[in-house]
Parts: C-alpha cells; structure tokens; sequence
C-alpha cells in the first residue's frame, strides 16, 4: 500500500500522536510506503482566503469559481499543492485525530476545506438526464480508501444508539459520506477509541495492539457500503433515494448505506 | 436583545457578507443591541495549540485540563477572554456562515475549540446519580438562545429526508446539539438558504425579506425541543435514553428532539 497518514494533534507526546507513530512503523515494517502530513508540525494554515488562489482570485473573491480557476491554471499555493499531490499518490489515507465538539480539529478541516478546491475534489464531470457530475463513489480520487482514527474523549455508551451525543456513525457521516466518499474515496469502518481521557497503560497496551490489528488488514477491509450517486439508486436531478430500496425503519444518514 | 453576531466568510461582498450586514442593520433599527465578531476580519486564530494556555500549558499539553486551568487562572489569550465575555453579555447568538463540506468553515470550528475551554463550556457542575454535570440544557450559557443562519450552494432537494446529502436537520446536530445545547444554549430552528451558488437579484430579495422576518421574531420563536440531560429521559451514567420515551420509528439524532 501507499499510505499518506493526516494527522491532527497539537502535542507530539498525545495519544494521538502515538497511534501515528505506531501506524507509521507497523505499516512500514510490513513493508508499505507511507508519507506523514503532521498538520501542526507543518504549521498548516487552517482558513480558506484568498491568498489560497494567486492571481486566480476575483476582486470579489468567489471560493468554488476561484479555487477552481486556480487549480486548472496551476497557481494554487505550493503546500495544497504539495497536498493534492499526496493524495494523488496513496491508495490509502489515514486520519488521525481527536473528536472535538462532536467534529473535526479546525486545522483538519483547514485541510478539507483548502485542498478540496473545485475541479479536484467536486465539480468534477459532466451532468445530463443519467449522471449528476462525477461524486459519490465516482471523481478524482476514485480507486482509494480513507480510516478515520478517532479518540472521543467520552465512553462508548454516550454514543450508542439511544446515548445522549448521537450514534458514532451518524457524527462521522458528514465525514465518511460528504467529504470522503463525494470525491470517490472509499471509507472503511473507523477505529475509534473511547474514554480516551482517562486510559491507562494498560488499556493503552489493549488498544495499540487492536490498532495494529486494523492496520495489518487494511487490505482485507470492506468499505462501508454507501450507495454510488449514478448507477440507479437516485433520482436524478433531486437526487432522492428512490422509494423501498432501504431495509424497513431505516431513516436518515442510514438510508445511504446499501443493505 | 442583546445580539452577538459570529461571520464567517472571507469575503465581505458575499451573500454571507450581505446577510449579516442586513442582520446588524435590522436588529439595530428595531432597538436591539448588537456587537459582531467577523472571524476573518479579526484574523482569528483558527488553531488551538499550547500558545493558548500561556503558563497553565503543561510541558505535555492536555487540551481539556489545560484549557480549564488557564480559565480558572484567567490568563487564556485576550482573543479567547473577549469571546467569552462576549457570550455572557449577550442573550441571542447568531451564527452566519456557508455550509463547506457539510460543516462549518475551519475558521468558526477554531472559534468553538478555542473559546469553548473547560470549566466554561464543559467540565461545568457536580456529577452524582441524578446529574452528570451540567450540560445539554444547563452549563454557563443557559438562558441563551442561538440561531445558525447557513448559506448553502446545492439544492434544497438534495438536503430532504431522502436526499443523498442527508437531511439538513441531521447535518446540523452535532452543532446544534453537540456545541450549543451542550453548555446550555437553547438553539432555534436554522434559517437555511439554499441554492446559493446561482442566487439572481431577484432571489436576493426575497431571501433578505425572508431573513428580516426571522430576525424580528426571534424573541417569540420557539427553540428545537432538544430534551435536557439530568431530568428523567435519560439513564445515569450511562446517558441512553430511557426507552418508549420517542414517537414511533423515531431513531438517531431525532430520539433527542421531543414530541
């Protein structure tokens, strides 16, 4: 495999930063290629403005048009560059990060929100009465699959079906559906920690060992089957999901995964 | 009232630009007080990191513990302080922001991460067998109203119940519920304006008389019915909701809607 491992944590020395250091050895030992982007090692500028888009942004700086505009003529600044590229390169993507406020760490999403410029990772192909673009299991970066590593700092039963913050699946849907899957990556099941504010070391031991588990059999991994956007299961243009394709009582984000 | 107004567009000309100007104008007219943090004019700091904590910053940062003692201590950065006091002050919160990628722009994420610290916005009040800490629907900012007016580019149509994007209400949870019904905040029903990537002047107009409406009956809207955490629905400690509690068929985000 090719891995490029995402990583968004403030201190080297944190739980999150060990799952990094411990998925680069393991996947290396096992003889993958991997390249790391340390967000906060970087130093990665986190808001989308205009200085993203060079000569390419307007006087009234719109964000798709421009960020499109930019990527074609090549003028995008050097580090989304440098992070299209990695993309480009993996067959896998790794993101490691803590659930803050129920999301992403805003420099992740600084991530998203900048390398995700239009015509690479939407407003990608054409539309007519059978497709609808190239998104949802089609698009730029078709062919890959994404792991979200997430520590929640709360236990597991706070976000169980019927606990109080919401079903885990349903708070990584906007992520596993509408960044990761829109441009074509392939999301597997998430390996999430929970109660990771109080883990001892040997609950750390357990856990590093499950992790490496997941890693060695990434391979082997089934994605979550959500359901592709044009090959029959939407209406199209509205993009509904037609009526009975889902198992009785399914509703919500849930409808969008296939059996 | 007293109106704090959280922008988040870098473009001043934009629909968001426009709308918050119109929210400032109206509010104002009709004798509320406003004050308006424009994230970007601001230049905010997105990215939570040690900087933040000052002395209280531990050699191997802890974000939650570290945000709480340096609130305790008082020394969290001017930026963070004038937030917070702003919060306070203030009885109605409106959010103005565009939708990117089913989320808020990495600029007001690392609003809510860096101004939302321990001991002010979690990690508030006692735990025992019938509280589990002050939160959804107590906390510091109880008593607060907050409203999430959202520009987003697709069609309305494809943010429905069966819509491939997932339904706007299920997107917005983790905001409403997760970040502002947490610390005690009673959130309203959104204004939503969609289709916004191709909005004539006519379009426009509408939409502000849309919005003047909402903004002149905020005083006597009701806020989304999220149930409370410490009184009765919900186990202890374990947070699941109590069962037969929810309309029939009723799953996921919408168990913590009542009626």
């Amino acid at each position: 495999m090719k891995t490029l491992i995402v990583h968004a944590h403030p201190e080297p020395k944190s739980l999150n930063g060990s799952l990094k250091d411990l998925a680069v050895s393991t996947l290396e030992a096992a003889g993958h290629e991997v390249r790391v982007s340390d967000l906060y090692a970087m130093n990665w500028k986190a808001v989308v403005d205009a200085a993203d888009y060079g000569p390419e942004a307007s006087d009234r700086l719109l964000v798709a048009r421009d960020s499109g505009r930019a990527f074609e003529a090549g003028t995008l600044t050097q580090d989304v560059r440098a992070e299209q590229e990695k993309l480009l390169w993996a067959d896998t993507v790794i993101f490691q990060f803590p659930l803050w406020w129920y999301s992403m760490p805003a420099i992740l999403k600084g991530w998203v929100d900048r390398v995700f410029t239009y015509r690479f990772a939407y407003g990608v192909g054409e539309h007519s009465d059978t497709r609808y673009g190239e998104r949802y299991g089609e698009g730029t970066l078709a062919g890959r699959k994404a792991l979200l590593s997430v520590t929640v700092g709360g236990p597991e039963a706070h976000y169980a079906a019927r606990g109080i913050n919401g079903p885990i699946d349903d708070l990584l849907f906007p992520i596993h559906h509408g960044i990761l899957y829109y441009p074509g990556i392939e999301p597997l099941p998430p390996f999430v920690l929970h109660g990771t504010d109080r883990m001892t070391d040997e609950e750390y031991a357990d856990a590093a060992k499950a992790w490496e588990r997941r890693l060695l059999t990434l391979e082997s991994t089934e994605p979550i089957p959500f359901r592709p956007q044009n090959f029959g299961d939407y209406e199209i243009p509205s993009l509904q999901l037609k009526e009975g394709l889902e198992p009785a009582g399914r509703t919500g984000f849930g409808l969008h995964v296939r059996g």
